[in-house]
């Protein structure tokens, strides 16, 4: 059951004046939480919650004493390098603080004064990945991204049987996510051409980007105990925007029988905010299947989840060349995609995962799999929208791309907005492709 | 380049009586590490190292300061409730540390009387999972298995191209790995006979062990620098007994295209102790692959690989079932296989799994994957025993299995032994089937 509350009203504004401008992706009635800290400072990250283009310094404001004793407990937990602790707080913890916060924020709070002085501008920090992550599951959630893709691999064959029914993921590798702004040299690895003999060890010929949202777990299950579609929700803690880069050359010679392995593994990135599952609210949407594709099973089906299961949030890809950045040019959209799409509800997902028995845990990851629409325009690699690099594109400088060039900068952008409810954003997730290092 | 030095001089002897018993899984030659606290104890987990039927409380013997100073930040380490921060001090803290407490656990050592008061008996206490766990990979490394799973899966096609080339695996998750002694659910899932129009939610009907070997990274490589295969074996902590619990028929309705998932992450089953490389030294092997068979790319091949890459590990895996509990039956062997068989050696496993730049952690873990002898004696899971469930076997009481049932407890046993070194274990790696919760 998806409620609003004063934090979402519309008409909230904040003394912080760079929060009501109508462009800006932090407006109050967003507040999503990152782990930042100011450039040239040591070990001393720690969380903080966007407003405009300023920063709330949790730990200032819960030594200079800003909040309501009994709040104590959990800024204290936003003192730590990691929200780890905060996520496992549970839900009504994440919806006591954010409706203290939003009052403090307010035009007009008392707490203005005090709070004023533990802003930090965000043009002065940097961050690190939010969470401590245990574990990261990539879900495949894109009907049209597993359908072109499959069109690719199994011209004859492209929806596998089991797709309509289960919602397929894989464990992914969680030491090698980072955060926005970080580059990484191209892989190494096993390349097969189709009529070559044998394998080599080279560098990745074919690299690509992969649009999705990430899903940070909350609150944990215990080992052994389900959490049903009812309950899912409420372990959810919020939404970011994630880049699982894929060796797609690599990919397609190890990936049988037992799945992507170092495709994946070389990075992935996130951007630095997590957009609470609260702050969604206003955005949410019936979720539906076409009436000929098969209902879900009873332990995935519910009606709050096809009354408001899916989240209407806008997914955009860009890409900055070393040529375009060297010219002086702005980024160039890709794509624009829409998480509501998914065939797959984020309840969906986490009564999936845990339905034998598996736990999940406060930090833990999902990617939603690259996130597709049925046009040219709005598909989430490379892979897709050059048909297997066999139509490459051409960008407005003349730039053509099969797959991505060393240099090449791609920025993930993602946002919400709805008649009666204002834009909110979430920030970029962006990295560089730098030169593959000699081996 | 593998060394022998005085802690594995199989003439060595302890003052501690029980690690002279021929049958004792932990002589002098041996000092694997484990994570404990006495039966009752909170939260005081701490590292330990087996000797005889006894453990060294490392904390105790670090406030009794009965090793060299110099030792002292090697020690403090291991008075946390995990090995990592010991793993990451790498191989020179993990070679200094072992020699010291050799000595000090030597016949006639003068540190006898001192670390006399630091003993436990084993038969007192109770264990944690050793390490945390960041990531956990699951490789595949017996070709045997590959091949028995691959004629059932694609009888016409059972190895893959890819397999003589690349060392397979997958990453699995590392939430639900649990220490020998638990006790588990049969899982719910997705389940769809081949006959079925559409899948059904219910238990799992093929549960399936796996005896495998665990491999714990010690010291990690950065992100974007590759493990190479020459010093691959420095990053290796130690090795363990690992079952990798698998239910059969989630994994065939769900596996494609993207691997294993919910059938395995219900629960995984790790022995206690690490016994180390070091520790290992005297019973490693050549490495040969059939002349017929590709060789490995270079960046898997060095002569050091192919003359000492194996290790000489013998694998046991036996069941009790309920009625040979209630009728005091002892286990009865199922399989003898031997990890010197397996395909990949460990350092390929490294060396290929960072060659992308993935970065390996302190506590990172592998699996080697099912490791099969040729004969229905040696494979390492039931589904290769019994032909995919078609020839059940029988138990010496009559009973008979395809698949796990209700009550089995399944036991994972390892040791290696030699003409000119002492038989040293690792302990076992023991769970207990219970049957599906009401979902």
């Amino acid at each position: 059951m998806i409620q609003l509350n004063e934090t979402h009203n519309p008409d909230l504004k904040s003394w912080v004046t760079s929060a009501n401008d109508s462009a800006t992706d932090f407006p109050i009635q967003n507040l999503p939480f990152a782990i930042f800290r100011r450039k040239g400072e040591h070990d001393m990250f720690r969380a903080g919650v966007a407003i405009g283009d300023q920063i709330v310094d949790l730990s200032a404001a819960y030594q200079a004493g800003i909040f309501d004793a009994a709040l104590a407990p959990v800024l204290e937990t936003l003192t730590e390098p990691t929200l780890n602790e905060f996520m496992a707080l549970g839900q009504g913890a994440w919806s006591s603080f954010r409706a203290a916060l939003s009052k403090a924020l307010s035009d007009g709070a008392s707490e203005a004064s005090a709070l004023a002085s533990c802003l930090v501008a965000q043009s002065t920090v940097e961050y690190s990945v939010p969470a401590k992550i245990g574990d990261y599951t990539d879900f495949y959630t894109s009907i049209n991204h597993a359908t072109n893709v499959g069109k690719l691999f199994r011209p004859d064959n492209p929806l596998l049987p089991n797709y309509q029914w289960v919602p397929i993921g894989y464990h992914g590798r969680s030491s090698s996510i980072e955060v926005s702004g970080h580059s990484f040299h191209r892989p190494h690895g096993q390349l097969k051409a189709p009529d070559a003999e044998q394998p080599v060890l080279a560098p990745c010929k074919r690299l690509d980007y992969e649009l999705e949202v990430g899903i940070y777990i909350g609150s944990e299950n215990q080992l052994g105990h389900p959490v049903k579609l009812a309950d899912a929700e409420a372990h959810v803690f919020g939404l970011c925007l994630f880049n699982d880069w894929s060796a797609r050359d690599i990919q397609a010679w190890e990936y049988q029988p037992l799945g992507p392995f170092l495709s994946k593994s070389f990075a992935s990135t996130v951007s630095p905010w997590i957009v609470t599952m609260e702050a969604l609210a206003p955005y949410r949407q019936a979720w539906t299947r076409p009436a000929d594709h098969p209902q879900p099973l009873p332990y995935l089906d519910s009606a709050d989840n096809r009354n408001t299961g899916a989240v209407d949030m806008k997914l955009e890809v860009l890409i900055q060349t070393a040529s375009m950045k060297a010219g002086g040019l702005p980024p160039e959209r890709l794509a624009l995609s829409n998480f509501s799409q998914s065939y797959w509800t984020i309840a969906q997902m986490v009564a999936h995962h845990s339905v034998n028995g598996c736990n999940l845990k406060p930090g833990d990851f999902f990617g939603s799999g690259t996130q597709s629409g049925t046009t040219s325009d709005s598909v989430g690699a490379l892979l897709e929208a050059t048909v297997g690099g066999r139509e490459p594109i051409t960008l407005a400088n003349g730039e053509k791309r099969a797959f991505l060039e060393d240099g090449d900068t791609v920025i993930l952008q993602g946002w919400c907005d709805s008649e009666v409810a204002p834009r909110i954003g979430f920030g970029d997730a962006t990295a560089t492709v730098l030169p593959a290092i000699d081996y």
